[in-house]
């Protein structure tokens, strides 16, 4: 358990989207409340206002502070003397950019889900006001959390692989496998609708979070990629499978495999990373276990809180090695890592050094960026295209 | 995520325990808050006054129910409006009969970690207490509330495996290789002090745990056993490795290990159970699997919320299967079960079906029978003796 | 343990390659002794005579068939009465061609080691040769004889996974992960020469293993494909790491991935394979496993000789499940489909219906012609070119 | 590829047993023939002589060597000038003694599949004859050719896991979990009649597996051991179930499991050792694999042939790691060794020091002890005897 040596009151958290139905939400409450950092007092739950004072009801929030609409709620938390600290944003993808605008405008700390928004001009306009507005703006790339992708990201950061030369990263699924959306799933409904979704299905959704990691662990910079998207149950109008190459500044290659039609993927995200020194290995459906390959020897298998780990994976965990923690815990760690970064601004203070690499407004527009340049390689049959 | 029919309020939790250097309060306290059943307001948390109200400032507990100790704190919310519903003990062992019993005759739920009590005497006597009060009485047999260990009792019990023939449970540890209770690490010191930890070390710390898991998941009843406890760290006093052959009613037999000195197992926990049908086998560090070996049939491997599970299983799970839960989630399970019906008891209602088997009481007095038997064999040289 | 109903002489084995310091050979020796199918009776196993008869000496190959060179041996093995049935030849890659076409013209069935040749144009050539001569060619892609692949094709086959849409295959390796040709590792030297590797390394060497894999188990026809082919050592004059995007006829896409530079991986060959209706997954380093996950069940864990299996498999397995058969059983899996092959022609028989499938002249034309269309598109800078 | 540096004449085998239907006779042939050590040239395969002769015709050996039964054979053999070197006794248990007599007898080495008796004094007449004779006397426990079964027992013979404490081992199996003997499946009636296995039934078949395994890796000798048989299936006249306690001198513990009615295991033998620096963990269905955990340090994933190995699991290894070996190798290791002590006593040499440890008639009168105390200790309710 790791110390908390002072302890500041719980943010205010307030938040649009994630009534009934939704899944993300959830999570996102789940992750705001597993470290106690914050308390959720106000929402824009969902688009029909009785359903967000419903949603209200259930999630123990006012109900003078349940708003009909995102506009109204911003407005009258900007007001308030108890006014929101942040606001969580996760809706669906075509939302986040005004949401996150209108909150920023009114002065509040932003968390935001990813795909930060549906197009690279959107992105880059938001960046823009964010580092106008001097706020905190976080991105729930929520693998990030994980202990052990942290203590990846310090491996290869120590030289520990020596040079890096490959970087293979997955993440296959397998519930799209049918046209799911036309069965009333709502998850599948609004993600494989371009309106709600943007123009990247599969890319989108969790392609996204496999090229964040490799860029999370290795800090590579992407120089250019050939993709290969496809749309394999008919009828679909997004991409339900990506193939890509990838070239990486200072010469590493890659490939990145995302797919929603694989049968027996449930959450397949992998990561494997090589240089000219060692290997690493993680998987995201066992996060508590790192495997490191110094080339010449033994593979070694690191442990969620076991011996060999670095700091910034010990501060990541909670709990003694063996006893597994999870997706949300790691979720639970980037609202951690937020709220110390909130705090920090709220105090005057210079966030820690510990919460370098929390994804933020410059990893949406990165990923935005990557996401552009996948749909126009590919729909130019797969070219090479610079990022 | 699962539905939320109706939203009651929060139930206000109290702890006895669980201060500074300790490990299990917090994870009782992110049990509780994980999916918002429980507030906490009040709490003895340490034996020294100073320290229970530092915790408290940390935990966001008002001064004024920061308690000097738990007889004090029984009184002063026995005679609140707003007092605690249920408070949970998470001291050391030897106290643990003493401050539940003082909360039951305060009219106070109680949820106990494990071992109830330091002797059998003491379980039956908090048992009669329990039932003559009417109250709740929760005991954290944690394990029990992974989804897939309660797939696990549902396919014994609709008979998946045929008749039972052999149960192998082990729960094999590492940390206590060394004297590690002579460097001023405060878990191992009180749970290698007979004072503190009661006679069992080894087998009541974890040993326990494994029985138990072993009877929820099979409902046998054990008819007798052989021991042989051993301490392998000289100068402790206390077992650290605990072998034992098993000989269940109805004529299964198994074997229990548990260690707390072999290098390389953090926290083990793995039951494997036959029957005349097929086999099940689910470990504690890979939780959100379990393989099922219908005879003469490949193995199939059943993931948390994937396809497959019956209602209870689906019932515990908050996320998409591939997205690893873990031990806090377990854990939370218990604690949303064990809210369940104190609800059920506060609005006159019966605990709804789900819950059956939810570590209780009685379980409480089963595994310090397993205990004292243990001892007896163990101490007589092994030899088999009547559970 | 397989029947053998009648059992014919074994046939008469020459092997042109494979003497000291040489690791196929070896390989193939064990593979055609492991089952009994062949006795070897004449080599010439070095290029210098007196290490050839060394060799000979080594391996109970009597003095007089011990030949300096390998157009002696075929010429002389054609004139004996017992002259050999079948040469294997397991020599570098640049010399198949001509050891191929030598032993052909003497009218004697070849077993060759892949790849066939070092370009297109000589595997064409070779092909048309065997054409005429109605001789037995057999090609060691020797994966295609472990029982679980032959099973995953069967199903395939059969439609079990429904229509495919997704073919993943990788082969890394890490043993050249430094400049080991430089430290006189003759394994390393040749592989890394293009005078006596070809034009491709790690393509050549191991990625087209991966291919073979894929297409034996598929059964996909290659329609163009976009590779990046690398050298990350410095000095070595042969590609060392593969990547690759793949089109298939029909519409399946697929990645290959084959690298000798990525630390902690041995021999990491591994298919997967996606359709409509389910998925298959299968490591050559674990090969007694294959994994099908039929779209929305719980995988299944298919077991070398378990149940489950078709006849094809359970014919290619030589001992019950649970005890592992590995890279040499595999091998001389082959081995023994080759003989019954070879006696079919001598008999004037077809050769039975289990054995298609088993690799020959024309995959080893396949082969070339992959390798060349993916020189080619790496050339360009990566561009997609029809296979 | 091991170097042969120099090449005696092949071994003159014969075999007593093995005809068709038989399981363990074809091992043993594979195993003389894997590495070119032996060459088979005569046999009494079956009790039959019509069949035993039909068993010759199949395996190749000259029709004056298949001898009706084994006493005409030793002595026909005996009498010859180039008469068989060594005998594989591969019959059913009860035969074991008196062929292995009669060939001792007639002075020719044997090779003896285990348990090498039906009782202890039958064990130690076989013991004195041995030492008398002068003769070599191998017994097939077959797991002790295994690479990193080797490197194991060195580790811990070279102190790497300190002074031991835990040893757990197990050997679960499932084939037998119905009645299979009553249907026709010749493996499981000989194996259930205590005419033609002896008294122990899944004790004598594989529980000594478990218990040569254990012994041969830590060195340790039994002290005590309370057993725990038990027969499952209604009508079985042997035990198919094996609990046990074990102490070992010195003051290590163990448990030991061996048991035919556990679905889904097929021949999951596991050996995990632990002491005051380390643990060790290996199974038979994974065997390229050996995980070292040294106290304090992440877990290291020996393979076979890698890095990190010493000199005996290298010999004991044919290919390079990454391509796994399997049950077959390990038997086929075993012949090796039998060979080449077989080579030292023609040659007047001493074994070489490599080959201590390969199981022999002290093992099997030891193996014979254990199983003879186990029998006595369940018999007496499972009560601590010594052994």
């Amino acid at each position: 358990m790791s110390q908390q040596h002072d302890t500041p009151r719980r943010l205010r958290l307030g938040m649009v989207g994630g009534g009934q139905g939704a899944f993300i939400g959830g999570v996102h409450r789940i992750a705001a409340r597993l470290d106690d950092h914050y308390e959720l007092v106000a929402g824009a739950f969902a688009s029909d206002p009785e359903r967000s004072r419903a949603a209200a009801t259930e999630l123990h929030v006012a109900e003078e502070r349940a708003y009909p609409d995102y506009r109204t709620m911003a407005e009258a938390e900007r007001l308030r003397q108890d006014g929101i600290d942040v606001v969580a944003i996760v809706t669906p993808n075509h939302l986040h950019f005004d949401v996150a605008r209108t909150f920023l405008e009114a002065g509040i700390h932003v968390i935001c889900d990813k795909p930060m928004t549906t197009n690279l001009e959107d992105a880059q306009s938001l960046a823009e006001l964010v580092e106008h507005s001097g706020l905190f703006f976080g991105l729930t790339h929520n693998y990030s959390g994980h202990p052990l992708v942290r203590q990846a990201r310090d491996m290869v950061a120590a030289g520990e692989l020596g040079e890096l030369r490959v970087v293979q990263v997955e993440y296959p699924q397998d519930w799209l496998s049918t046209r799911l959306e036309e069965s009333g799933v709502k998850q599948a409904e609004w993600r494989t609708d371009p309106q709600r979704s943007g123009p990247a299905g599969c890319l989108g959704d969790i392609g996204t979070h496999a090229y964040h990691l490799a860029r999370f662990v290795t800090g590579l910079e992407l120089e250019s990629l050939a993709a290969d998207l496809h749309t394999f149950v008919e009828g679909r109008a997004l991409d339900d499978n990506v193939h890509m190459m990838l070239r990486f500044k200072g010469g590493a290659r890659g490939m990145l495999w995302s797919s929603q039609v694989s049968p027996g993927n449930e959450n397949g995200l992998r990561l494997r990373v090589y240089g000219s020194r060692g290997g690493l290995e993680w998987s995201q459906e066992e996060p508590n276990r790192l495997l490191h390959s110094p080339l010449g020897e033994p593979s070694r298998i690191l442990t969620r809180n076991g011996p060999g780990l670095g700091e910034a994976a010990l501060a990541a965990a909670r709990i003694p090695p063996g006893h597994p923690e999870g997706y949300l815990e790691a979720f639970a760690q980037l609202y951690g890592d937020f709220a110390e970064q909130i705090r920090a601004r709220q105090a005057g203070r210079s966030a820690d050094a510990l919460t370098l690499g929390t994804p933020g407004v410059s990893d949406g527009v990165d990923g935005l960026r990557f996401i552009t340049r996948a749909l126009e390689s590919s729909a130019s049959g797969g070219v090479w295209v610079n990022a």
